[in-house]
């Protein structure tokens, strides 16, 4: 589509935190350029346009104009999660290559809506499941495939978010499960695509504001795959040290694992306490840096017409299955079965 | 009953495996003999007598005998399961304070037989769950009980043994839960001792031979407490890197853990890995050999008149309740509510 | 000088691996532009304009043009040892600040020769010591500045590279203290800055070739300071493992120490060892990458009016005292006393 | 000399608390028996013949007449330094194998005037040097001794009391050369038994006391052996995180590490921390607890017929003209060359 010579022109549908995160890291890549930020609330575009642009980077309220536009490449789509669907129909309306912040959306039916003409398309639709492009993730994955512990038989993730999002934000998330354990899923299905089946257990453990708007602060999830490898998830909205990210993956010859990331390899040793490290990284942004700058450069790879190495859009609707089975199976108290391809 | 500088005069029923790893510590404790050696294979409490015992231990074929003899003190049980609840009844018959290795039985009828005597008796009955005699986890429950981490929200416990029995154990073990799971359950209760519901996954991952037990190879157990406490227990029959036995507790103020003990600290940095340490260490004589003669110590301070500090006859039971509710979990993919004292 | 709007016009003096490492953060930072690469061999002044420049971005042959041209604000001196004095002396005539790579020159009468000069000078002269910049090493510093330790008693200082440079690179190095251990006497005087005594083993250990031009593969040396604070520098030209750069500070109050740096967090078990990690970073690219970064806004703060945060000339010539006398001492086997302020 | 089935009679001679920390090892082992103690204080030997004797073991205030008894195999010294070599003798002349603490005597006349005797005796003479019977640290040395690192180039001892002695004691202790690096020489001659270079450099960091005394409260030597390796130690009198003993050994393969022991393997992490452990273990009592068991067993192996295992007579001359030429070394400013097969 473009040489490598040829930076890749950019529409970034988007200008909150996370589109400022993708902003970036268009404006760090030499693959790529910022050339339209869209956004409804223009002065934010503006702003992303003044710290991450160049001289011909534009701004505009409106998003399919951008998309569409003759200047532009590729799209990624940080905008909230309901306009999702619409702007990837879009993407795929005008041919245009699309990296979509997860999830999809927080309907099953709205993203089988669009599965078919996704399924059907060439252009590459992308889905920003960050985890994959972790280096310490990536690496235990590739290492995984590699057949260092033989073929996998329980994987453990440890996903802990260091303080629970504001109540407006908890009210529309969609719930723990399509909300923040969705990209557990998705760690899950890297190792284990055939999920089979689902057995969740919704914790109440510490916030009454969640618990009003009848969600989980916690959970603990059961996956097994189709060769019946196992994966568990034990989610937390709040931990003390920070953001809580570890993997773990045990196969017939050995363990693999990633522990949390430190800002600091200072130690200290005193008379009351010996080799005392930092808390972990705050919260995504310090933690998944790297991961969303791989993220962006896989992305660009498919735009430049090679393989989307990455999740794609079968990858999305999948981690969403599973999150809306995990809500049956904890409401109900029962293992829900899944079927991923039908 | 005896005053400290009187060593407790020990009866020991069994002299496999674990009634040797009795025999060592009472040999090495200040505070007791082996008086007599029990066990129907006559030749087995000899060589433990010549190995352990003093120039006055016996000895004897007959355990009643031993149980009942007016030089014995205390009694150490350590004879194949199904004769728990019979030794137990003896000792209580015979006021005899007993050290019981898990579990009681294997048929909660059976305990439950058992249960309103034990009750109402004030002879000591210490259940041999080891785990809680381990220096690291018993550090770990110390300072959760001193309200390091806040009030606890959730417990990860990791256990894997280095590779399954022989097949002629599986067949009569009871189950992975009853015979391994059940340590974990009652680790579950020292934190949490008012489970409410148990939701488990059995898994078949890699052993044909246990699958023709209709047993599993792996299990992941999910246990909710009275206040919302998870607990998860993640359990395989082998594991390459040796005994795999970890413990992690998070509370709002922080998260406490234990890794796995090495035998060796030496560490090595070479050109094609860095900080290569040794495996776990290999099976339960070795990573709880501490925690035998710690069990022990409790033990004989319950016989000299002071309070049961570890495990008793309740906490068998109740372990053996929560493993018959994770075989129902497992077996019929649905949550189990359990009310341990029913 | 120049206002935090407006970037700092650098002109970059050598294009070799270190230019290139220079131009590269040069390029990256918000706060500089390359505005002109000065290199007798044009091509690779070009190549280094062509990936970390602009489009006004210009290369010369000419040092001294570059340096003194009207559209230039600050110089980065990464050219050959010997013409560190000479361009240095053509930036103080300029009044351009300058950051000029480690060491000033390899021979002290030299270096006094410009001494006066630079001293009298209102213009920034920063020296290239990129310890100081590493975040480790700084957090370490910074607490132990910050009294948590205590006075500093034990300074130790680990430092081994990969493996030897070429030949022809040793044959005009100036010998291991000159060369290498000279970036560790200047951590020596980061922590302690009156150095008053100084005592050098040479070693030779393993290479013929290092002999030949004696010169040590290796060395420890042990520095004194003026509150009886002691030092001691660990060095080896090979090192198995990557570059092992490491620093423990000791006090009355506790131990802080820095280890190695892994390219992944991920750790291994498996049945013949355990918590396996990767080798160290390899060289001084990687190992030090945010250092180079670091030490750049640090001089770009000090172009812009502010204090010089990081070391400068003085200090430059302090560790070429300190690297003269470990030379004598090596080789006479002697302290010898040194007095940094005459 | 006596069969493995008949235990090895003991004479201790000193009830100091050295003294019961070898009275202790004798009551534990299965190979040896405490016989009688000797101590000029009668009441400290009674007591120690209490708590670690048997029904005939005696106390005595004649440390001659317990060494020659007919009913004793073996001797144990751990009586004051002033002592060792008339009790060495005592044993020679009786013919009893004889494991002697450290170091033989201060003044190297005095050794060396029992030198040739006890080469040319067949009697054992181990001397209580316990890092070489360390676990960890004999872990270490074996699998330097097996070439896996290469041959070795660099070995780093660190080693700091908790805290000094009292001052009577230091009065006594004949310097920190010959008291407390003692250890160290010999640790670095387990090693490199052939070292010819010392250089010393004497500290004065905290204590006033000890430098009352004339002697140093911290040091730095580096020992260079024949074949050019080095040793580098690092001495502190104080050391606010517990006993610091550590050993790091480096060759062209790679190196091997030994960190310091902790008392428990609980882990936490928390807002302000991470990963923070516990202090080191206290002193010597518990960080050499192992070691003081597995020399015991050494030299009952001599007893029985063996080959000394551990270090000899030899050994100990051997760390004290090491620790008299560190002496001079540190006194004036130079290299002193030795050469131990003198």
């Amino acid at each position: 589509m473009t040489s490598p010579a040829t930076p890749v022109r950019i529409a970034l549908v988007g200008s909150g935190r996370i589109g400022q995160v993708h902003a970036a890291s268009i404006h760090r890549s030499e693959g790529a350029v910022l050339q339209v930020v869209a956004d409804p609330f223009v002065a934010g575009a503006q702003s992303v346009v003044e710290r991450f642009g160049g001289p011909s980077t534009r701004a505009t309220t409106d998003a399919v104009e951008a998309i569409t536009a003759a200047d532009v490449d590729a799209v990624v789509v940080a905008s909230p999660t309901s306009t999702h669907v619409d702007l990837i129909a879009a993407c795929l309306d005008a041919g245009r290559p699309v990296l979509c912040e997860k999830p999809i959306d927080l309907d099953i039916a709205r993203v089988d809506g669009l599965r078919e003409r996704a399924a059907a398309s060439s252009v590459p639709v992308a889905l920003g499941f960050n985890r994959r492009f972790d280096p310490h993730f990536a690496e235990l994955h590739r290492r995984v495939a590699a057949g260092e512990i033989g073929p996998l038989e329980q994987l453990t993730i440890t996903s802990r978010d260091p303080a629970p999002a504001p109540e407006d934000y908890i009210a529309v998330s969609g719930g723990i499960f399509r909300d923040m354990t969705i990209h557990d899923f998705d760690t899950a299905r890297w190792f284990v695509p055939d999920v089979v089946a689902v057995t969740a257990v919704g914790l109440r453990q510490f916030s009454e504001v969640i618990a009003k708007h009848d969600d989980y602060d916690g959970a603990v999830v059961t996956l097994v795959g189709a060769s019946g490898q196992s994966v568990t998830i034990t989610n937390s909205r709040h931990c003390a040290a920070g953001y809580d990210q570890r993997l773990e993956a045990t196969g017939p010859l050995g363990t693999l694992s990633v522990g949390n990331v430190t800002d600091t390899l200072v130690r200290s040793s005193t008379g009351t306490s010996g080799d005392s490290g930092a808390p972990f990284q705050t919260f995504f942004l310090e933690r998944y840096a790297q991961a969303y700058a791989a993220e962006l450069e896989a992305f660009l790879a498919a735009v430049r017409g090679g393989e989307l190495s990455g999740p794609g859009f079968e990858d999305g609707r999948a981690a969403l299955v599973l999150a809306d089975a995990a809500g049956v199976s904890a409401r109900e108290g029962r293992t829900v079965r899944v079927d991923l391809s039908a």
